[in-house]
């Protein structure tokens, strides 16, 4: 009876990383120890793809099974991301042979890529060319990215843990401008991710339930920013409620598509100052209304925030990644894992696959009637698309009040190539 | 038999409100209603101390026992509070009178104020007068505020959630940081609240439990900033493990008083921005070291995260209020509720008093040896001081994905009095 041929597997986090891009990585490598007759280990590319180039890869075999659990509730990038972008196959050939080569030397048939847009271009590139090179690679691309663009799949790991993040802070600071609002704060400004679609300023929608809810006001980078029309707004809305609440997309941008952030200030040495939308437009507020005004940039910290992350979204990156694996034995290649909505009332999911010439450097934007009329909050459809991907809770273990998040061994595994590699 | 005398109470919140001054006006509703031979109702005053002068109460009562018991776990002022210091007893003693007017009017001769430490200083005058004018009222403050100055209590209600928020956050902001630095962000800054002193910057560093943890480097308002030791520093740190994070109070400041925040940038028209130490400090890194920065405005998120307060500061909230009642009940007058460490090896607490006129308007501010001698850190004093007040989850209920927080009725009394007071 002819055995099984085993093959090594490779991993690698991709761009900005998220809440349960971990959870993913607990999926592939919890999946891959299942199926231990046709994986042999796990390596995963020290600081992403960078790793693979350099051949710096990590052997996650050294890390027991408490440590990898530990991964799905711990945020960030457990073996480093980074941001670079492979350029075109004709650009620069020899970065894509050179994974090959890479993979040969380590045996690596199965490449798993965990991340958004550009990593799937990449993915895509690499299953081509090991077609090329006749040196069989299954590439499947596991899907990542706080901005929920990526076509094909309902939603996007990563998204729903912000999204939960903004609209539970948004409500919680709407709460405190409340009750400050009679002698002090009148106006709150919380800028949120999201440079080109809005689905996480949309995600603050979902705090406001009732009228005179905060967010009272939701700037959309999909909608010209129209100052008289703003400052109208909030100059009703704290008239009506005492108070207005504003969540601004850091790509609210005017009709020119100049953004709101970069109409701002200067330094003390006339230096133009980099991002901060939050204060522009309350500022703005301050200037023609003249209310007393607060504003939050959360930054980061949305995007890391694991102690407040949605458990749908936990469940459904670490079932992302579990399926990669099972896609890969089952002989797929070429394919983004995707999380399909069921046509049912009461929410479900499954996960389906997406071809990943079609994916690829496709961005999926917020239809226009998931924004009111207006341009200043989200429709009840986009309510019922956002509601169930905010589901849940799913508490990190804490220790003297910290959560305890884990920093695995990352052992690095021996190289084999001569030739180094500069990125 | 004689009768024992019903008399009303009043309870209002002052000042910045946070995420657990509702479980104190818990803690006295409930305890008041357990009293009912002793105190007749309690009354709200809507926007704090303004409610009383305007004479614009809310009857708690019209609130059932379950909405009550929900403020224990509801962020922000549910009667409102305000920024309002009443004047000298010699510069403004009408206000005072107008008080205790409008508590005789109500049958009130218990007066619980919930603030920091201009309402110590203004429940001192109300029990002071109270004498003068021969109309008995017992007063009785409850202390609340974030920045954890006021003095005889070991820390103050409010704190120990924005301290463990800010802990929490910076370390989920290292984690993420650290798994982009290789090709991205490798400095992080993020700026939370205090002005005078330096205790929720403190706090950030309990998430730095071992060599090279996040947060690398705190600014404190008590030390005076150098910036070539602290670019020194981000530096080092950069080079030594990869990124560097830093938490910045908003009062840090330059040897000369000028708050960095205030050293910061003009807009467009030449005017001075306010506010935001962070980008100040994240500038000044990307100019003088040239490394790519983020950074981060928790603003009120901090204050009113209840989704992530301390359980042994909601327990220690809930109890001051309730203590407050039980004093009132006592015959004690002109005293605030403290909060006293036992003095065992295993933390724990009880509740105490201080007498007002030694509290009022003396801010505690940060040992010197809670900072550590370069300046940039804490000691194992200040984390010893620090580490159970952010100790314990407590979590409110969630409803598809979000918290429950309660509204209030909030009934207003019928008027009594002719004269209108205007604030």
């Amino acid at each position: 009876m002819a055995r099984t041929k085993k093959y090594n597997a490779f991993y690698a986090q991709s761009g900005g990383v998220t809440a349960v891009i971990n959870a993913s990585a607990c999926g592939v490598i919890e999946a891959a120890r299942e199926h231990k007759d046709k994986i042999g280990k796990v390596y995963a590319g020290r600081n992403g793809i960078i790793g693979a180039l350099t051949e710096d890869l990590i052997d996650t075999s050294k890390d027991n099974k408490k440590a990898i659990a530990a991964l799905k509730h711990t945020p960030s990038g457990a073996f480093g991301s980074c941001r670079y972008k492979l350029k075109s196959l004709e650009e620069n050939r020899a970065e894509y042979e050179r994974l090959i080569e890479v993979f040969k030397a380590h045996n690596i048939r199965y490449f798993f890529y965990n991340g958004g847009g550009d990593s799937a271009d990449t993915c895509l590139k690499v299953s081509q060319l090991s077609e090329q090179m006749g040196y069989p690679i299954q590439a499947i691309h596991i899907p990542k990215t706080v901005d929920n663009d990526l076509p094909f799949t309902d939603n996007c790991p990563g998204f729903g843990s912000v999204a939960k993040y903004i609209a539970v802070s948004i409500r919680e600071a709407g709460f405190d401008v409340a009750s400050m609002a009679k002698t002090s704060t009148k106006v709150f400004v919380m800028e949120v991710m999201g440079r080109h679609a809005g689905w996480i300023a949309a995600a603050g929608g979902l705090a406001a339930e009732e009228e005179g809810d905060s967010p009272h006001i939701i700037l959309f980078p999909e909608i010209a920013f129209n100052q008289e029309k703003f400052l109208k707004r909030v100059d009703r809305c704290v008239k009506k409620f005492g108070y207005c609440a504003i969540v601004v997309s850091e790509g609210a941008a005017y009709k020119d598509g100049t953004f709101l952030a970069d109409a701002g200030s200067v330094d003390a040495f006339g230096h133009k100052q980099l991002g901060g939308v939050a204060p522009v437009v309350a500022q703005m507020v301050k200037e023609k209304l003249g209310y007393k005004y607060h504003w939050a940039v959360a930054d980061y910290l949305q995007r890391a925030a694991r102690h407040i992350a949605s458990a749908t979204d936990v469940d459904q990156a670490y079932a992302v990644g579990r399926a990669a694996v099972e896609y890969a034995l089952a002989g797929k290649n070429s394919v983004m894992v995707t999380i399909d909505r069921k046509k049912t009332k009461r929410y479900g999911w499954t996960i389906g696959e997406a071809p990943l010439d079609k994916v690829a450097n496709v961005e999926k934007m917020m239809p226009r009637n998931f924004i009111t009329k207006d341009g200043f909050h989200i429709t009840d459809a986009c309510r019922e698309y956002l509601k169930p991907l905010i589901a849940g809770e799913s508490y990190p273990p804490y220790k003297d009040g910290l959560p305890q998040y884990v920093r695995l061994k990352n052992v690095a595994v021996e190289k084999k190539l001569k030739k180094k590699f500069k990125v």
